[in-house]
């Protein structure tokens, strides 16, 4: 192995996420750091330097892999900065070390911020939901546990309709749910006591990167004075938006809009199909977070805190 | 035939609206209207009180068939208010004449209203659309008439898709189309130029019932700005609603939303599909009719002069 | 008796109504026509022109009572702009059957009104009130005898707690009710589904004076969507304000405030009791009236139909 | 003179307004109707239809000269269409009644208007202005004859800063004046009572065509809740928008708003200089008008008694 | 003394917060601290295992008197956070020192908020206020001091009318009150230049915790654009709410809401008496603490610093 | 030279400030360091004490050239805070380390400002732009240098007009640029994707000083959905505002409002020059800093991190 190479199974997890066989933010960011991990562990490397430049070198393959998928280069980063030692067993106990810690914070992550979010839920509440967060879910799930009764008012979330799956999970947890078309939000909003959304992002000015649909409903709730509460772990939020990077929206496929009859009878009819949108933090209430809950225009700070106050791209470092 | 009896072709025609075997808006009118003047044509009335009480039971039979229509009793009403006679020859002519008054302005109230509606239109402008309206595509049209070049985001409308129809449509008048699902509409309502949609109902209050979805589309166009035109022939005015009556939403079938398999698959999940909502005055910003564009707040003096400052229910007049 | 004089029983009448022993709109507007019946029943005159002085004098003895009363001058001005006839006699009948026509409109006006208004209402509603308006009750009581089960949050309207009598006549209604102080409505306005006030009058602008605290009420609803009735019989239209005219809203007594200890506790502090506020258009949703249900911008229409679009002051002009 | 041949004092008129030697909109409507009354009065024609063709000849000329300025079509309507009489003598002296009758109006109009406006205000109030108004200054002059105390914030009005004018006419009422820059509204909008503004249209939407800037006035004021009162003749109102059509925005000169030396200086720089904005009913509280105040959408009430359901353009009737 | 028991001025300070004779956020605190200082001082624990034990049991009993005081476990969890030591001696005087420094905090921090208050406040300005805070007179009183004129408008605060109480403190600060009841706000708000308000609790998302009819006269002056001042000691910041606790509303007694007399006239109707009112930030300008001034979505960074990014409950942790 | 005394450089940078020589806000800090600097490398002090106190001395002098400019105690204050050491060499080398730290920083903080700032601009972008801005210049000629594509609408910005250097300077860029005057905001602000504005200061409640006018701008950005984008160094941070301290708006002089001919032809007319106005957090969507971009919310953390928690004055500590 050449300085710089790295091991299989960061190769193999490359490719996993690339092929989208490895999906969903938590999971993507194990599965990285784990890798890196392994890195540590099984490289073969002569002295620090050299282990130093086969970890850039992973991370640079893993994050190439996806992106936009935010998480990947928390986690990347979260071990890269963290790491420290001058000699070969040093470094290497660290970066193992680190990568422990961050999986351990990732296992927790979940159950924390769904304690956290069920605090902000009251016996009897209906709550809107849109598309399918498992953060939302771990919400109601551990207000369920509470003893709390809930409803549900669903979006079923075109083109892929997530909202089924929300739907019957939801179910299983014993909420007795109203599945609706996206834009039936309109006739249920006065009747719900808060939307609870996931995010695909969130940005340094508070904005939300979420499913499409979601600046909708928050425009709507705030037109009648329902709360909107984010559920979003912190891998979530993205520290390249401090930097003042947009985000770029991506464009999917037809397919998931119209069927082929569809496309066939409607000729040269245009789709677009829009994957998510941004939700300005002045029609959002608040952020739950493993780490407690924010104001959108609050969370700015705790990205400071986690990811530094000047992001650093460790992955680019390697680079020749 | 008795007094009172209605012909035979009124009777066919309530049951064809009955059936739904005639539908919209202005079809149902002009059907209505039709059987109304083939019961002064054909009546073997004596006497002019005669044929009043059959119009009467004409009448009030054809309102039966389809409580919520909203322009099935301003069809019957025109006529019944208007007629006038002491002796049967000219109350029938009387019936005729106002019978083809009607049905005269019903020809025509399109293709005025198109013409209103496309002087919003400016060459190049972009329109966004909701659901399936004549009346909005009679203004398109027109605009495209005059030359203009228009482009379309159309929303699909769920659950029934009516926006597949418009976008046929409207590439078949030369508007190039970008159909989107509902939710899509936060990514393109800042580069639209004007938001068209039609209307089932207009009430007193100056507000707007309309496809499910159409009051989210109004509230997020006033965040940013973007006008919102409703298109809606003057046959669309609910007079009721100036005796202050609430609109009732249609619930309809759970198969609209969601097909067999996932309703197995769901299992206790409730559907809810209500077909309209309710866009409050302040959410519109003007309301094009065949008589003239009003702000909707002031839509209530047309509904005056056309309908009456208190609406009669003559077919209940004729009941014992 | 003089020309120009009045008769005893407007004399009296004045007195009562100077005194505040006749009290309430429409009691005002009732008495203030029958005396100019009385006038012209009773009148000696010997030619109309003499007559038409004695009730332009009468009408102005009247409207000096209470120059701040709308429903005074409507009521005067009713009578005054329609009486017609060149001779003494003919002028007289049409005074009488004037004054007749007014006080039957006025006879059905709340039943009329109180139709509409509960046709706004659904079973199981749930409506917030501020003072105590007749005419919102007549709305209530109407939709109970329709029986409709409702619910109320009745604000006790310092500092003449008006609500008391409001909570006790919706109780005896069958309405189960909840009292609160008025600051308290922050915490229920998104529970309930109307907020249902009176008016003491309505400007052109569709702007309405109401007893203090209105406004804020209507801005809280607006700010959470609850939908904001105002019950105004077409007696408090006040068309001087199609005149420009602004509204002096009075200050009442110090002791409506505070007690007489209070005040030698509080020393030199100033106490301010303005008796109505103003609330803007844009915060309410419908007006409704014996005559039908309006937007506040649309009820202008309403106002110039039934006194003029140049508003007259007929007492003034048997001024000398 | 051949049949449609126009007097003398028709082309002169014609001639003198395009060359905007009369300018107003008062102005022009007055020597507009005053051309078709001399068009009557001086025609050789030998028949009513002749003189009817003359005088359609006529309004069309005059309505050439300046496509844009609402009074002309206004006034030429007001007697095109009342003009009436079947032999020659009858429709000449129609025409001379009915622009009398017109001219008479305009006399009285903005009199009328002060008065309005001026009840609006009161003792010791501040009113902030945006450009030059006749009607905005009848109103404040009104008031200071009834003894009222006012102060006054002027915007200058880039470009050609008819702020200055409004300055000087108010210091000449008695009316202390602040100028200011327009940016500098920001600072003085929570200070004023009332915002004053002209119009140069009113649509039937009840959107206010003005002056460029008044609709950012709008806004700001709104955004503190200042009233905001449009002060603007029925000459103003126009009857086309009911049918639709947009307005059209002037583009000024550049040289009003950069010199000549400032231009070299820039280069390539281009300079745009829109002439009016379009300031939507929501922003505006009330419109004065001489027949009486009105909220903005309910203007369209009083465009339609004045210009009709259907607004004709008679000029084009004569058309070959 | 069995370990874990605690002195007996622990168990008098509990009773006397509990009979809420030591009442007000920072007496509670003070109170508080003082106890745990002399379970340190004079316990006769053997180790410092045993005293950190009983200083659980002293805190917890304190913490159980009044769940809903937020200074109370903010001043519990400052001490216990903050002591260590391993051996006994060391443990008591870090208590002490810890103890000390709180007291002393307390001692200056409504001096140095009022300081900070009283810099928002210019010469001449009008402060409306609601309720009785001491930290909202502090701001005005250090204004005073600085020679600046001021005015009040001083709500009543019904039910219990502490208006009267601010209005006398702010006469002895020579400020000209004027007395209002709480509905009179409306008539007001747009003449003063400032609302100032104290809170009960701060929450984590910015909100605003305070006495009822707080959140309706911030909307009010968000809808007049008058900037709203939350004053508050960092006492009142809410850690809980930083893991998403929902605030409970406390329901006071009937009788402050309406006396025995009225209480049997009415009846059957029930009476709320709700304590608080929650204000979202959106309607709050700037919070002012003794350590800055922030906007409220930036209090949470102030509630972490203070009180950590996870807020503890030492309390709960002697618990068997 | 005597203690306290301060050299030479210090009293000619102090004259250049104070007579405008050195104007900007970087500029000025820039020469104040040096300054600072000049007076550690030149002092004749005999120890660290003496030195300590030129220093002071030396910052009062040059904080009272401008009392206004926030830069100036910002710079002050970073050296001052920062420097330390027992004995006069440490002390010596440690303000000349930190000063050149801060100019260091100053040299980086545009350029670093800009590729922030040019990350949130799109290539195809239009930006308007208010008065003139290095910070906005920065973030456009970055993005220019990255190869986008923008427009430019530059608003003239009375009374200076400093809009036309903007125009120059955004034209040398390749920016295609339309001037308008302030007013025409009105006609664009719905075709721009992004309001860019520097700032004067930004105070701790996220509220931001600029160019008088800014606030309408942001106003009117806001109305129709429009971002607004702050472009403001660190620098302008304004930590006095921590402490509550109030903005005072200079006026300038009338001739930049008015020449001398219309000065003597309005007489009477005052005229006012306000040259800043505030606009609120929520009106503006982001704050661009070289730190990273925030929204205005938010940066007060930013502030307390850079100018510490209590903003001490120490150049007020040497005053006797």
């Amino acid at each position: 192995m050449e300085p710089g190479d790295v091991r299989e199974s960061v190769a193999e997890t490359a490719e996993e996420i690339a092929a989208m066989e490895v999906r969903g933010a938590a999971t993507i960011a194990r599965e990285a750091v784990e890798a890196l991990r392994d890195q540590a562990t099984e490289s073969t490397a002569g002295d620090a330097e050299t282990l130093r430049m086969e970890l850039q070198t992973a991370a640079r393959r893993l994050r190439e892999t996806r992106p936009t998928a935010v998480s990947l280069p928390n986690a990347l980063r979260f071990v890269l900065e963290r790491m420290e030692g001058d000699d070969l067993e040093s470094l290497r106990a660290s970066v193992v070390t680190t990568a422990d810690e961050f999986l351990e914070r990732l296992d927790r992550a979940q159950a924390d911020l769904g304690r956290i979010g069920a605090n902000r839920l009251q016996d009897g509440d209906t709550v809107m939901t849109h598309c399918h967060s498992t953060d939302v879910l771990a919400c109601i799930e551990t207000a369920r546990e509470q003893g709390k009764e809930l409803d549900a008012v669903v979006k079923e979330t075109r083109p892929r309709k997530q909202g089924h799956l929300t739907a019957k999970q939801l179910r299983d947890l014993g909420v007795p749910v109203t599945l609706i078309v996206d834009s039936a939000a309109t006739r249920y909003i006065e009747d719900v006591d808060h939307v609870f959304v996931g995010a695909d992002s969130i940005r340094a000015d508070g904005s939300v990167v979420n499913k499409i649909g979601t600046r909708g409903l928050a425009v709507l709730a705030r037109d009648v004075g329902t709360p909107v509460t984010v559920a979003a772990q912190t891998l979530k939020l993205d520290p390249d938006t401090f930097a003042g990077h947009a985000v770029e929206i991506e464009n999917r496929a037809d397919e998931e809009v119209i069927d082929e009859e569809t496309r066939s009878d409607l000729g040269e009819v245009e789709v677009a199909n829009p994957a998510f949108d941004v939700t300005p933090p002045r029609h959002v209430d608040a952020v739950v977070t493993e780490r407690g809950l924010f104001p959108p225009e609050g969370i700015v700070a705790l990205m400071r805190e986690l990811y530094g106050t000047t992001p650093t791209r460790p992955w680019e470092e390697g680079e020749t």
